[in-house]
């Protein structure tokens, strides 16, 4: 049956390739773009009509619409000069896995619903882990974001608790103590949302002080956990991380494990960042401990080249996590069931899609020493950033650099902190506000700071010396007056 | 600087237009493949290497193996024979988006890091608002499953509750009730697991007796409701369904609403797979009283031909849902917060992939004219499947047909229900291993039944009759002993 506004292979073809050559030349030549968008609040929608078509419309006039229309709108952060929060880049093979993906568009929910896309997961997280130095024991799974894996971690260890808050919930139990989430007071904001979210409440987050590399102090963990029990409270789980936010700080997994294991405690590595700069083998130390944890995420999407969006979850205790989610309606009961993993059981997610694909690719199409080479090369990046800002007068740097993030600001002598917020705020905003660059900020303490944080596949030594003039210009400019 | 294993723009362009020319002829000759995989559990990951490579390989190798090692264990969501679940296939347009989104790779965690994420999705999703009739007010967002749609109304249902679960959490709380929430006993387990992860207990999902046509039993709600109350129990939200996965039958939500009114329930209509089918104006009756609702989802990945993922949340008060999950480290700071809305304020998530960019184009790339002729042609095809069963000797209908899925049997007269279900799973797993033709089960109390689900772009007069034949032969074959 042919029906309205029916769609003909050949229009596709036609429309892919174009659409194909386009990415393949905005790839080449995202630098004519600005990096940060620059159009005002409601602008690309007051472009757009406010009703859908009644009919049809080819797809030559979107492609024509997304480059005239939205492209404006985009903030690029596939620019080689993008350097703000953190990067996430997509490289051609992760580019080419998205387009493979879209087309079979497999949905994994079951084994058996595509068991390539299952296997393919368990192999490539395989893969990823071995690329990390981990051991082997790991069950890894592929979610959306950092912020849902340390969630599903978190409700492991709820689970594995063993106060039966599955059937029992947690209202109205005067049996159930208040459980207790631990993190560095630099830790991100996604384990505030997974506490929110599973009903602990952000009371029950105990921010531990960290030192001053920010580093999260693990005698003041022990101290916390060991009042907390004194006072009826259960210590559900502690979350040190590898690359903080802020400051790519790394706690110290090892000795937080060991006081953890002392109180029962989960232990969850947020590695998002962080993680994948132990593919470099003089940087595998940054993952010490971490085989000793319970559950550790690390996202492909930000600093391995993938495009958005793929986080991964791996725990060594899978058991805990189904445990939490597994249910079984009859309308999924398959007679392969005992057979195979199917990864509706670890999670919220029924649907789910075959990402594994693009992160097979990006890891064949780099190999390790690829992978290695640009990683390495981003930290050689951010040493000699760093090295610029510390022999240039009146700037300073505001945290040590650990992997390929710089925390940075000009710091002219006499000034107060209010001061020094309100002039680096202004130095970063002209800055961004050029369109050549793209930096964000944070505070450390009260010390407002800028980040320059490398990590895009495209970006090359120019990008950075650019950032730096950029920086220097805009300082020049602002502290005289213009 | 030149890297190991950098790859040529070249490179990218020739893969990616033979992965266009690849999925073009994959889509036009679909049927070329067994719908349903028919590789052994650990046969596709025995086919992979154990270890990633060291250097880098050419994309070529890897289109090569998607198609000789990955394809036969893919499960071909787009074969039109995909009769099983709930169809979810890709159209040319929604490939097109996909492809389009991983190569801008944009992240629209903050309305500056693209508005036009933030923006285009706040248009399509209003654009599909008005597709299905609905009143406006509504705040919609896109998630990835409707399973986190529905995490999320709960999760907002909780924070209007008032008891400050966010901040104090629910241990330990003696002025804390315990918080229910209701649906039918067809409702689907997504809202089981969303009342575990917010630990309110499975012991507090009160599923509500369905009537013969497998909806919800209104009366039934409020006399749990108030019991519940009179016992000291808050009830917190009740869900309602247009569309169940077993049957697609619909709750009567205006009586719903109704009721939940008088005792302040949120409600949450789960419309993931029904909802779009308002967009036929014949069919607009199916969201009756979902506009006095607090919040719905829907999933343009199921009945409207956009590749996974893409479920749609929409809720009445956006102002609950924030109140439950917006956050603001300092590192996410920006000058524009005040005049733009930031989406991650409104979940778990932070990264935010450009999902709306494909539903836009499938809206627009179909109309309504055209969305609605596909999804009454599959309701047309549904009843006329319903009635070469319903006029077969031996076959039953075991459900209405309300929208495009149909529940059917074969029941010899004089056979138990446990020979009915045997015969039956025997029948079914006789079509799906040929490969031809791929559908699924479920049980209506103790009746095992199988279901025709139609909602595949690519679904034919054709190909329904094909699975009846196949049905018919496979019935034949069994019951002849063959």
């Amino acid at each position: 049956m042919s029906l309205t506004g029916d769609l003909s292979p050949d229009e596709f073809r036609a429309a892919a390739h174009s659409a194909v050559d386009w990415i393949a030349d905005y790839l080449e030549h995202s630098e004519r773009y600005p990096v940060r968008s620059a159009v005002a609040p409601g602008a690309i929608r007051a472009q757009l009509p406010a009703s859908p078509p009644q009919q049809g419309e080819p797809l030559a006039a979107m492609l024509h619409d997304v480059e005239h229309t939205l492209l404006p709108g985009i903030t690029h952060w596939n620019h080689p000069a993008f350097f703000a929060y953190f990067a996430n880049s997509a490289s051609y093979p992760g580019i080419l896995g998205e387009l493979l993906t879209a087309g079979l568009n497999a949905n994994g929910m079951l084994w058996i619903t595509s068991p390539a896309v299952t296997e393919l997961e368990a192999v490539t997280l395989d893969w990823l882990r071995q690329l990390m130095a981990l051991g082997d024991g790991w069950f890894g799974q592929i979610t959306d974001t950092a912020s849902m894996s340390t969630f599903y971690a978190l409700a492991a260890a709820r689970e594995r608790a063993g106060f039966d808050v599955r059937t029992k919930g947690m209202a109205a139990r005067p049996e159930l103590p208040r459980l207790r989430v631990y993190c560095s007071e630099h830790a991100h904001s996604s384990i505030d949302k997974a506490v929110i979210a599973l009903g602990l409440g952000l009371e029950n987050l105990v921010k531990i002080p960290a030192d001053d590399q920010f580093r999260m102090r693990a005698a003041l963990l022990e101290d916390a956990i060991a009042a907390d029990v004194a006072a009826g409270y259960h210590p559900l789980a502690v979350v040190p991380c590898v690359g903080t936010t802020s400051t790519t700080s790394i706690d110290p997994v090892t000795v937080v494990v060991r006081i953890a294991r002392r109180y029962g405690c989960w232990v969850h590595v947020d590695a998002a960042y962080g993680g994948v700069a132990a593919i470099v083998p003089e940087l595998q130390y940054i993952l010490d401990g971490v085989d000793a944890a319970d559950s550790f995420v690390v996202n492909p999407h930000k600093w391995l080249f993938t495009p958005m969006d793929c986080s991964v979850l791996y725990t060594r205790d899978a058991a805990a996590l189904k445990r939490a989610f597994a249910l079984l309606p009859e309308y999924l009961v398959t007679q392969t069931q005992g057979d195979a993993v199917n990864l509706m059981d670890y999670g919220i997610q029924l649907g789910r899609r075959f990402r594994a694909l693009k992160l097979w690719m990006v890891l064949r199409a780099f190999g390790q020493d690829g992978l290695a080479e640009r990683i390495r090369f981003h930290c050689e990046l951010a040493r000699e950033f760093a090295g610029m800002v510390h022999f240039e007068g009146g700037w300073e740097l505001t945290a040590p650099v650990t992997l390929s993030l710089v925390c940075f600001r000009l710091a002219p002598s006499g000034a107060t902190e209010q001061q020094l917020a309100t002039l680096n705020a202004a130095i970063m905003e002209r800055v961004n506000a050029r369109g050549h660059v793209y930096l964000s900020h944070t505070k450390l303490g009260d010390r407002y700071t800028l980040r320059l944080a490398i990590g895009n596949i495209r970006t090359d030594r120019q990008h950075v010396e650019l950032a730096w003039r950029e920086l220097r210009e805009a300082a020049a400019a602002i502290t005289q007056g213009e």
